[in-house]
C-alpha cells in the first residue's frame, strides 16, 4: 500500500477565535494529502482535469482528537482504503509535531464528466490511473 | 422537535474551479444553521464563549448529492438529532431552490473549557440550556 | 448614485485567534456587496459568466479602522465610485451595529473573455449594463 | 535588506469558478510571507501573541497582473519596506513558476494588547524585534 506523507504548517488563516485550527480546514489539508499521494503515484489532478473530468467528494468523514495550533506544522498521511474501479475511499491521520494523533478521516470520490456530473468509469477513461490506484490500494 | 431553517445565498468565494460550491464550505453553513438553531432557541453561543465555554466539533460527516451553484440560494435544515447531557448531535439537510436535496450532514458537539479543553457537563453547567436542548431534540 | 445597503452576520469561520473577523474575509463581504449592487441594478453577474465574460479584480485596497467580532451583523456599503466603459471602480465602508466605521475599501475590475482573460469594453459588449453602471456611478 | 523567499504550491479550495486562485486568498500568502520573514529574523510571531500583544493590519493593498492555477507553484518574495518602531509596512511580490509577475501587495501592520486593541511602541516593548526590525529594513 502506497502512503504520502505530506506536511502543512498551519496558516494563520486558519485558526478560528478558538485559538485553534477550525474543523472544516482539515478537509483541506487532506485534499493536499490527495494532491500529493496522486503526485506520488506519478499523476496530476490538474490533467484529469484539462480531459473534462472532475472528481468530486462525495462523502467525508471526519473525527477530531486533539486541536493544532498557529506555530505548529502538521504531519498528513494519506492513502487509499478501498478502490473499485468507480470510486476511491481514501483514508487521513493527522498528527502534530510531538506525534499525537490529532484528526483522522474518510473521503470517498468518483469521477464525472464536468458537462453533466454524470460519473465515468476509472478503469475505462483512465487505465493508467486504473493500475495505479489498484496497486496502491494494495489490493492487487 | 426543533427545526431551524436558514437561506444561505452562495458567495463566489464558495465556489471552486469545478465551478461549483467547494466540499468544505457547506460545512461552514451547517455552523450558521447551528448558530441560527440555538438563537432560535433563545440563546447565543457567543455568550456561551463569554463564559470560557467552547464547544467544538468532535465529530462530523456530510454526504453530497447535488452541487450549488454561485447565484442560487440553498435552504439549510438544522436540528438536534440526539442530546444526553454532554454531546449535542445535530442533524442537516441542504437543499437547493427547486427543493432538490443536496446535501446531507451530522455532527457532533461537547462543551470544554477554553483553558484545557476538558469537557464540562451542558446540564451542570448550564441547566437552562439543558433543559432547551431536551426540549428542542424532542427527547421530553 | 446607487448605494447598496447589505447586511452580513459574521461567521464563526471567519474569526482567527485574534477573536475577530480575519483581514481578507472583508475582501468576501466587498463581493457580497458588489453581487448585491449589480442585483439591485437589474443584472446578475452569473449571467455575464454564463457569456463566457468574467469579471476579476485588477486593484484593491482596505484600511482597517475598527474589528468586527462573531455575534454581530456588519453593514456593507457599496457604490460605484467611477466607470469609464472599461473599468468598474467600486467604493464600500463596513460599519458595525452601533455605527461605527470599521472598514473601508477600493476596488477596480475589468471585464475579460474567459477563454483568454484578454479585456473586453462594457460598453460594446454589454450596452445595458453600461447604461446602468454610467446612471448608478452618478456620472450621467 | 532582508527579503524571505518562501514557496506557495496553489490549493484546490483556493481556486474560484473563473478557474484561477480567488483574489483574496493572495492576502493569505502575503501572511506566509510575513511569518517566514520574521522566522527569517529569528523570532515566531506565536511568540509575541503568547504575550498578550497582536500585530493586525491596518492597510492593506494588492495589484492582480496575472492569474494562478490550480497545479502552479508561486513564489512569494517579502521585505519590509518600512519601520517607524510603531508600524511596520511589507511589500510583496508573488511570481509564477516562469518568472512573471503575478500579483504585488503593501500591508501596513501595528502591534495592540489583546485586551483593548491599544496601539503599543514596539521599540520599547520588543526592543530585539526593534533592532531586528530596523536592520532588516535597511534602515540601518
Amino acid at each position: 500500500m502506497v502512503i504520502n506523507h505530506s506536511e502543512v504548517k498551519v496558516r494563520y488563516q486558519e485558526t478560528d477565535q478558538m485559538g485553534v485550527v477550525y474543523h472544516a480546514n482539515y478537509l483541506v489539508w487532506f485534499e493536499i494529502g490527495r494532491t500529493n499521494l496522486i503526485e506520488q503515484l506519478g499523476f496530476r489532478y490538474a490533467d484529469m482535469e484539462r480531459e473534462d473530468v472532475l472528481s468530486p467528494v462525495i462523502d467525508i468523514q471526519a473525527k477530531y482528537k486533539y486541536p493544532l495550533r498557529y506555530g505548529q506544522t502538521a504531519k498528513v498521511k494519506t492513502w487509499i482504503k478501498k478502490y473499485d474501479g468507480f470510486r476511491v475511499v481514501y483514508g487521513y491521520e493527522i498528527h502534530n509535531e510531538d506525534d499525537q494523533l490529532c484528526v483522522t478521516g474518510v473521503s470517498s470520490h468518483v469521477c464525472v464528466k464536468r458537462s453533466n456530473f454524470k460519473p465515468i468509469s476509472i478503469r475505462k477513461q483512465f487505465p493508467d490511473w486504473h493500475e495505479a490506484y489498484k496497486k496502491a490500494s494494495g489490493e492487487e
